[in-house]
């Protein structure tokens, strides 16, 4: 199932996609929370319920191409992303490859819906795309174990981990945390779907690429990842409690770069979605350190 | 006001401090959220509110001895914290004092009540405290200039930036986040109280201090922070959105060093109080890696 949670007139509505060109408004039998709605009524129920209601007559239809996306997760309580976790992308940067996942933070507050502009503050001159697969997690857990990772995620989405390059080349110089050069507001498109997790039959096998204005600038799949999603989720949460809709990216491969001022990016997963997003350099900041 | 929660059979409430001895329970006239507390009432209302329901039959006290404290703020969207902000810090560090602040962000997983166990995860073996002052965000706010600084803070708190020595050197060997070494459940000690801003004169000029079993290993005063509070939130909200009840942990002073199993540690800010946590060192973890 791919869920979305879609701005409209009345507020923000959950909504189901019933085609390519489809959305169903699943207001009529649900609030806009697309965990707790997981984790009410399950998959199964759920498919049941808008099964039903798709079938009624109070069935509302959105058009895809004129919805109003909002994040899938508005308010995770942690955004956990992995750096260097394609062997490639660790020597374009010329990095170690890990030897264990090697992990940052980025803040609620940088999340950003599909459809909508990131803005790169006035004080940084390279914006840089990263596509990744990000994770949803669906259960409150601790110290999960390798094989366990299938019992508490909820689902996947496509999140761009945004960075102001030039301010975390300064850091990285410096031999200090880079985590300011990742987490202004904007810097974390996600979306447009949560999608669950029956969907993907193995996130370890992949296509995922990037385009800028059309043109192909990463391309790969999760199979290279260094740390594949089940060693992520239980490394990540040893000693760290996951809560339900945390969100897991699970790093970027090669190709990384700039994204021009008014360029448009296409991230996309294979099975999860295209995250579509348009850049824009601020000229300047009010409060921003000279 | 020094305001907290307190967790009680009848479920977490919020408390005022009447005095050294006793708190007031707030829950005959508020929940048991501080901030939404203080943005409704304000400190003056809240104080006549308080005043009216000590002086009533119904007042329940707390003696502050036997009261179970809970974390003042428990969700926020993100723990900011600051590196590096005081310069013997800095150099007992071995690295470069910032030219403008150096940010990382903590989970809130990380935050752990006055009184509770700090525990350290198995795959570290040097478990160090570091004291800091702690502001609390009253607003959603962006682009916060230098001057505007008051009419954000709600009030403050004591936080203890717990970490991994052992596993953050190894990341900064590597020139790596080390926002692992530091993320870990109970890494952020915080409280015991939400003192509100009117009760600071200057968060600028506050003795700071941490002894471990009595002894003390950190001593300084604010004013040696390399950026003050106003530059922290200003530079801090250029192009990032804080929300109410955010936390900015301000960095700690020179000192720093590990506490042993077993060890108690009171982190102490002049004016705003005095947090009590103990360490205790995990022997194994399930999903943790070899």
């Amino acid at each position: 199932m791919f869920l979305c949670r879609l701005r409209t007139d009345a507020g923000t509505v959950a909504a189901v996609r019933l085609d390519d060109e489809t959305l169903l408004d699943l207001s009529p039998i649900a609030g806009d929370d697309l965990v707790a709605l997981l984790q009410d009524r399950g998959v199964d129920g759920l498919g049941a319920a808008v099964a039903a209601l798709a079938a009624s007559s109070s069935a509302v239809r959105v058009p895809v191409a004129s919805a109003r996306f909002d994040v899938p997760v508005p308010r995770p309580q942690k955004i956990v992303c992995v750096a260097l976790n394609y062997v490639a992308h660790a020597e374009e940067g010329a990095q170690a490859v890990p030897t264990e996942p090697v992990i940052f933070f980025k803040p609620p507050s940088s999340l950003l819906p599909h459809g909508e502009t990131v803005r790169n503050p006035a004080r940084s001159s390279r914006l840089d795309f990263e596509v990744e697969l990000a994770v949803v997690i669906g259960a409150r857990a601790r110290d999960v174990a390798v094989d366990g990772w299938r019992d508490i995620v909820l689902g996947y989405t496509v999140l761009n981990d945004m960075t102001a390059r030039d301010l975390q080349l300064v850091a990285i110089e410096k031999n200090q945390p880079w985590d300011h050069s990742k987490g202004f507001d904007t810097f974390a498109p996600c979306g447009p779907y949560l999608v669950t997790a029956d969907e993907i039959a193995d996130p370890g096998s992949l296509d995922l690429s990037l385009t800028v204005d059309g043109v192909v600038r990463q391309s790969s799949n999760t199979r290279h990842m260094v740390f594949g999603v089940p060693e992520l989720i239980s490394v990540i949460s040893a000693g760290m409690t996951l809560e339900p809709g945390d969100i897991i990216a699970t790093g970027t491969p090669s190709g990384i770069g700039k994204v021009e001022d008014g360029g448009t990016m296409v991230a996309t997963v294979e099975g999860v979605g295209s995250l579509v997003n348009t850049a824009a350099y601020e000229r300047s900041v009010v409060g921003a350190p000279a």
